[in-house]
């Protein structure tokens, strides 16, 4: 097993930068490199000692003066012997430490690499890990809150659980096997098909919470929308106070689609201004439209904007457009250039929404009435009080128990039992993945490698 | 005195951030919001415990699971109770860990207040406080090695034993004054004017230093001029290796100065491509020309890029004028466009300066011999053996020292004791600045306020 070193926080001008180094290796190299009133290697495990780091490749010139915290296997974070030198931050001291930690043999820890032996060495589960790396990458007091919890491994708790009775029935169903020619009771069957279709209903509830955490782990994003020179790219920049979209009164200004992220009442909030939406030759702003389109089908809000001074019916095509194309996401109205706007026609479109804004995006009038709808609209699509984060990988692993439990249900049915013994062993095996009780090397380097560096 | 915390790493995603808290208040803070084996008061100093961050002010819920560092007065960085947060990073937890500590009434810390604290509870004086930034900021080994050698704190030594030695001095005239009629010794006179001399020496010493550390803190700063399309931008890029000016042959394009860092063999270097110098009554392009010759004064080496293709003593005129203007600014003329250029007339420029190195900015060509020469005239320029960075508020107490002595010295030859006296204690106050033995609160301020947040 090698030894690994990495800078555990961000690289820049700070107070403090913190090594982690993990491994077999620790000690013999600290011992080498650490001055301090005692050997690194005699210290008590879960204490901390000031001292000097000295460069021994270089006449033992004194590289920092640091603090060094001992963890020593299991009681670390990767349960292996691990040391974390506190040393002065910026950019050269804690390079030079690391140089000298690697040129004594060390490896540079590859991404992940660190929660990647606490895993093996069985200090967290998959899912655990998974929340170490929500929690660092969290960008919102509730992601935050969520993957904490996650932290605690309840969840991983509760798909142990269930794999345990899968795997239960499945021996049931095995023994059964032997003979073959008497009929099993009719309560093992109900049993059966009891905690089938509670682990299915488990599962289905887990996948439709996908979508939510899905928001509350990259923010709540809103499609902007609107004919060219309703005042698209002005919106974007009033709500985002700064001049990120170019803004000029040429239709199709915004060739492409451009995103920003911002807070609304603490909320993270993924702003895409897109292409104007007319019918056009030109291939660039056609192009812009079909960019545009695929991504207002990820938007969790739209917000449709009209030119007032063009009557407030102007955009009730556009309108009828979207909300047939994409039905499930809710559309908000903003009536722009209240400012300079004299229409006082029949407003046809508040029949078809309550969310109907009067605003002047250039002025920033009515920034605050989308902000409460913003807040509103979150507020319905996210549940903060989950234990868990469900994320793509654990999606597509439900979606599979889901299609290997409804076989067994139907093997069960025509007392095909082999059939639904296999069945149930693959859904408890992917249950398994879930957590990590089983596992393969590349699914844990795409999970890991996705962490940064130090983690 | 109040209770400070701050983030004492730098704010990103990674594995670990560390929150570090200082003060009275720290224990009966900690002890609230840390749950684990054992409650913070009651944990021995220099000890690491693992536990839960819970949000009192929330229904208890678990922020984070993070690691705590005791530090018990005096045995600390500030010398007050210190606890260190090692928590995951990232944007929100801990930002969320602050927030907590602020709602008790804890003070976010200024920028440098903890070694402000650790300063005036005498745990380093002001040079030491100001290696601690200088390590910080540092940009290269040198000045990263010279910075951790001024930690040790042996110039704040030699400035407290010259300082000791010039109050004894004060004493010694000041008893005379008591006998103002009495003729003092002339050895006495002697060795005092033997060691104001040593004094002014070392003070010179120093000054003289100065330069160089500058170099060292700052980077090594060169200045590439010449005519308009002689090529400076295209250089400037070769040597960045990546599009930072705009490069065209429209005369006069680089209108401003542009700066940028790279790095030479491991030596920061400072670039500068200048606007161009010629004659033009194009105002913007005036005012290039006179913000460029304010920055080649500020350069530690001067790069002259010539047009091959025009002749190589093309900008003879220009060197001339530079030579003359920046006398003690050593020149490199660079040939340039050696791919194109078909000229073979009398190179007189080799008369003036050995460094007549024949490139291609576009072509890459030569570079390598541009990097040889910056590394020579580096390592001419700066001393890496010293074990202080002096800089510019030591400079200027330097030189009120030796000005100080300058007067004692002359009063001492009339016999104005008194005199003598006064400016001679005035030095050992000068002296008592450096050091911090003797201080201000504005000069804290800005000593301090230079420093990150969290240091």
């Amino acid at each position: 097993m090698k030894t690994i070193a990495a800078l555990a926080t961000p690289p820049g001008v700070s107070g403090i930068a913190v090594i982690r180094v993990s491994g077999p290796e620790v000690f013999s190299a600290i011992d080498k490199i650490f001055q301090g009133k005692q050997k690194p290697s005699e210290m008590k495990s879960h204490t901390i000692h000031y001292g000097d780091i000295i460069d021994i490749y270089n006449n033992n010139i004194i590289v920092d003066k640091a603090i060094i915290s001992i963890f020593k296997a299991p009681n670390s974070f990767t349960g292996d012997d691990v040391i974390e030198i506190s040393c002065h931050g910026g950019k050269i001291t804690p390079s030079l430490i690391l140089d000298l930690l690697y040129k004594m043999g060390i490896s540079p820890a590859e991404p992940g690499e660190f929660t990647k032996m606490a895993f093996l060495n069985g200090k967290m589960d998959l899912v655990q890990a998974e929340a170490v790396a929500d929690l660092i990458h969290s960008i919102s007091v509730n992601s935050s809150q969520t993957a904490a919890r996650q932290l605690n491994g309840n969840f991983s708790k509760s798909i142990s659980d269930l794999r345990q009775q899968l795997i239960k029935i499945c021996s049931l169903l095995e023994i059964d096997l032997d003979f073959i020619n008497d009929d099993v009771e009719f309560s093992d069957y109900d049993r059966m098909n009891a905690l089938i279709n509670d682990t299915i209903l488990f599962c289905e509830n887990l996948i439709n919470q996908y979508k939510a955490d899905n928001i509350l782990r990259s923010g709540f994003h809103i499609a902007i929308i609107g004919y060219p020179n309703s005042g698209k790219s002005s919106l974007f920049n009033a709500l985002l106070n700064k001049n990120r979209a170019i803004v000029s009164n040429i239709p199709g200004t915004t060739r492409d689609y451009i995103e920003d992220y911002i807070y609304v009442n603490n909320i993270p909030v993924k702003l895409i201004d897109t292409a104007g939406l007319r019918d056009t030759i030109d291939i660039i702003e056609l192009d812009g439209i079909k960019l545009a389109e695929n991504m207002v089908s990820q938007a969790d809000l739209i917000l449709l904007i009209n030119d007032l001074t063009l009557g407030e019916n102007h955009s009730n095509k556009l309108f009828e457009y979207i909300s047939n194309k994409f039905k499930e996401i809710p559309i908000v109205i903003l009536q722009n250039k209240i400012d300079i706007a004299t229409t006082n026609d029949n407003n046809d479109l508040e029949q078809y929404t309550d969310n109907n804004i009067y605003i002047s995006a250039k002025k920033s009038i009515g920034l605050h009435d989308i902000s409460n709808i913003i807040v509103k609209y979150y507020n319905l699509s996210i549940n903060p009080s989950q234990n868990i984060l469900v994320n793509e990988r654990h999606k597509a692993l439900l979606i599979n128990v889901i299609e290997e439990l409804s076989l067994a249900k139907n093997a069960l049915k025509t007392h095909s039992n082999e059939l639904a013994a296999i069945n149930i062993r693959n859904a408890a095996n992917y249950f398994g993945e879930i957590s990590g009780e089983s596992f393969n090397n590349d699914v844990l380097n795409s999970i890991f490698s996705k962490f940064c560096i130090g983690k």
